[in-house]
């Protein structure tokens, strides 16, 4: 895993040295510099989850436990290829909600002379996958596949933000519109579709499949990626900030938790009250108040419930799937998921 | 023309509509509200030149005075394609640039409850291009040409930003690197390919043409393009207010305007001096030193020949195309921006 991890390195100094010698443009020396660190700093030191899972995918896929060289680059090339679409996503997201740090580092446009700049390396970061794609899979026969997949799925990701985003809106906030129907559509869009649907969608092209074929495989990633979402705002609030790496602050953001939903539905009127008053507020006081109530209201039972519900669901979706194959990447999607601290 | 340009928006309207009931997005009321207002806002109230220019490019090309209802629908969509990539660009730009107002309205981040979320209202309008392409043009033996068109020169775009962005850096002012070689770079690639390759390569491949084959032409419209943005950095300083639209601020913003690199070409020592000291900061005072220093170096009697100068070239490298058609599309552009005061 190490070495899987340190060969899927290698590709990535393949990619940035082809892309900091692009023909299409005449780079200056600083602009070379700044480009440079720029990646390095945003695509490289991510978890590289989404990446890896495009070369196991299509193991998986092919059966075969060795890749040939040329095979390895290619699935490599495209996870990378979502590693640059998440690291525009994350660099553009920070900016938006103002945020302090991401992995454990400042979030980029709080750089010392990057700031608002990182809106432009934003667009730099989607137009790489781009030029990725070009030169490594312009003549093949799954070329305009593979772009169709990353404009759609960019587009998919960009209006869950706008959703998002609006519901959000200083002056606007209200926690009557947090409903499950709202919060399904946020996290599908804004996460699933790239993160789960995504890495499988590109193995599957590269194995020689028709997309269109293959909706249900589609349909389970995002119950998988909205059950993945559900985790995250579960543990945002109850999972251990040392072991999840930083202190949630969903509640005190005013986010359209799976937490404060499933507290909008079960909560009566009184209840309620206790949210409209502090949910959405700085102050640790209104924190401890919501904490409170989710806790007398069960979430962490109600959530275990959900889990179990949400594992049995997809298990059994996944053994419905005709083919072996594809039945174990999904599984070995499910099994890294299921039950995470982190 | 007036008719042309309704005609123009009646395909606006068709296209906002259905990207406003994409299938591929489940959009909630607020959403669909947000969109439409943001669409109209940032696409629909521009000069829409280069949109046009795609329908003129086009009808030229065949040599039919008359385009069929399908040839005027698909060439209209491709023009509306780059006025999208075009409010795409500025809304990010306004953001970066901290501007004020744009086409005589506040700025799109400026307007109350929108701030950064522009950022991605902005990522909206790049992923509406390829909907607007897959919608229109998916099945056409052009249709994977046109997405590496529109990514490589938004790849070229964005590229040209990052140059002009970290040349202005603050604490990194240094007029010595405003050379005529860094601001041919910056504006060919921010400006030139989006603004005039773009809109005659969208006519080409509709037309049928294949755009390898048509290297010279890019050249000739890379080259107007720069002397389109030369004619932009004069006015900014020498253009009547009144009729630009606008109060030039590039002085002030130490912009790397064609104007200061020439001044820094033709000043002596002590010239120079007055550069450094008054160039990029925004006191009138200083301002007017640096315009005085503008006039001693009668910047106006040079500009006048660069204009001359580039206008015979043009018009050289125009009559040298074998093609009569091609030619006529070239001389069309060069007529528009020749001389102009606005
Ligand atoms: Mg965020
Ligand atoms: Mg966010
Ligand atoms: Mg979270
Ligand atoms: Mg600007
Ligand atoms: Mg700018
Ligand atoms: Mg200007």
């Amino acid at each position: 895993m190490a070495d899987l991890k340190s060969k899927f390195l290698e590709v990535y100094s393949v990619l940035k040295s082809e892309l900091l010698n692009d023909p299409a443009f005449e780079f200056s020396e600083e602009a070379t510099n700044w480009i440079n660190k720029m990646l390095d700093y945003n695509v490289r030191g991510g978890k590289l989850n989404r990446g890896l899972s495009v070369i196991d995918s299509y193991r998986l896929l092919k059966g075969e436990e060795e890749l040939s060289e040329e095979e390895f680059f290619l699935a490599s090339a495209l996870g990378w290829c979502i590693e640059w679409l998440q690291a525009y996503f994350l660099v553009l997201d920070d900016i938006m909600d103002n945020s302090v740090t991401r992995r454990g580092h400042p979030c980029w446009f709080r750089v010392p002379k990057v700031g608002l700049i990182a809106t432009n390396d934003g667009v730099v970061l989607r137009n790489h996958t781009a030029r990725i794609l070009k030169k490594h899979f312009k003549g093949k026969p799954y070329y305009v596949d593979l772009l169709d997949l990353f404009n759609e799925v960019e587009f998919q990701t960009a209006s869950g933000q706008v959703i998002d985003l609006i519901s959000t809106l200083e002056g606007e906030k209200d926690l009557s519109k947090f409903t499950m129907s709202l919060h399904r559509r946020i996290v599908k869009y804004k996460t699933a579709y790239y993160s789960f649907y995504l890495p499988v969608a590109c193995a599957l092209l590269i194995a020689g499949e028709n997309l269109d074929s293959h909706i249900d495989v589609k349909n389970i990633l995002v119950d998988m990626g909205i059950y993945f979402q559900v985790q995250d705002d579960y543990l945002d609030c109850f999972g251990d900030p040392e072991t999840i790496g930083k202190i949630g602050t969903d509640i005190e953001d005013f986010k359209c938790s799976w937490l404060v939903v499933k507290a909008m539905e079960l909560s009566n009127e009184e209840q309620k009250k206790v949210l409209y008053e502090n949910y959405g507020k700085p102050d640790p006081e209104n924190v401890a108040k919501v904490k409170a109530l989710y806790k007398k209201l069960d979430l962490q039972g109600v959530f275990a419930e959900y889990e179990k519900k949400s594992y049995e669901k997809l298990v059994f979706s996944i053994e419905a799937h005709p083919s072996k194959a594809i039945q174990a990447v999904l599984r070995s999607f499910l099994a890294k998921i299921y039950k995470r601290q982190k």
